[in-house]
């Protein structure tokens, strides 16, 4: 088994509100940056993880998201990189 | 002024505790994913902001997270990408 590095990206889906974005663009237009038009925040995650190739610790990637880390009715995710973990 | 895309990527600043990282793994241990050893959960924020030129936009996203996006004592910030908002 091999140690390997995974990047996600998990983000509200389009057309889905997010109050977490809107309530951000309030506070950007408070501090006075009034040119931002819209704001989205999602999630970024880096984990490690031991697997016997690059396709199983994606694979595993990917079930992580559809039973923990991305709500699957409000948000999208992305494995972004599978790569092996620095040791 | 051109409407541009910024894409943000906030991260625990390495060395530093992620409780969050560390309930995810927690829960993802849980659920019988025991090869995980690490999680680091960041942020990732997409605005649209109006400005003069790419650079424009870049740097008032970048006061942008020293001002809020980004805890300057336990978070780094990166800009990953400018480009035009699709119109």
């Amino acid at each position: 088994m091999t140690a390997y590095r995974v990047e996600i990206r998990v983000v509200p889906r389009k057309g889905i509100l997010d109050p977490q974005g809107q309530a951000v663009a309030g506070a950007l237009h408070a501090l006075g940056f009034d040119a931002v038009t819209d704001v989205r925040v999602g999630r970024h995650i880096v984990l490690e993880t031991r697997a016997a190739d690059p396709e199983g610790a994606g694979r595993a990637a990917r079930e992580m998201c559809e039973r923990l880390l991305a709500n699957p009715v409000t948000e999208d995710f992305e494995i972004e990189q599978v790569v092996p973990a620095a040791t």
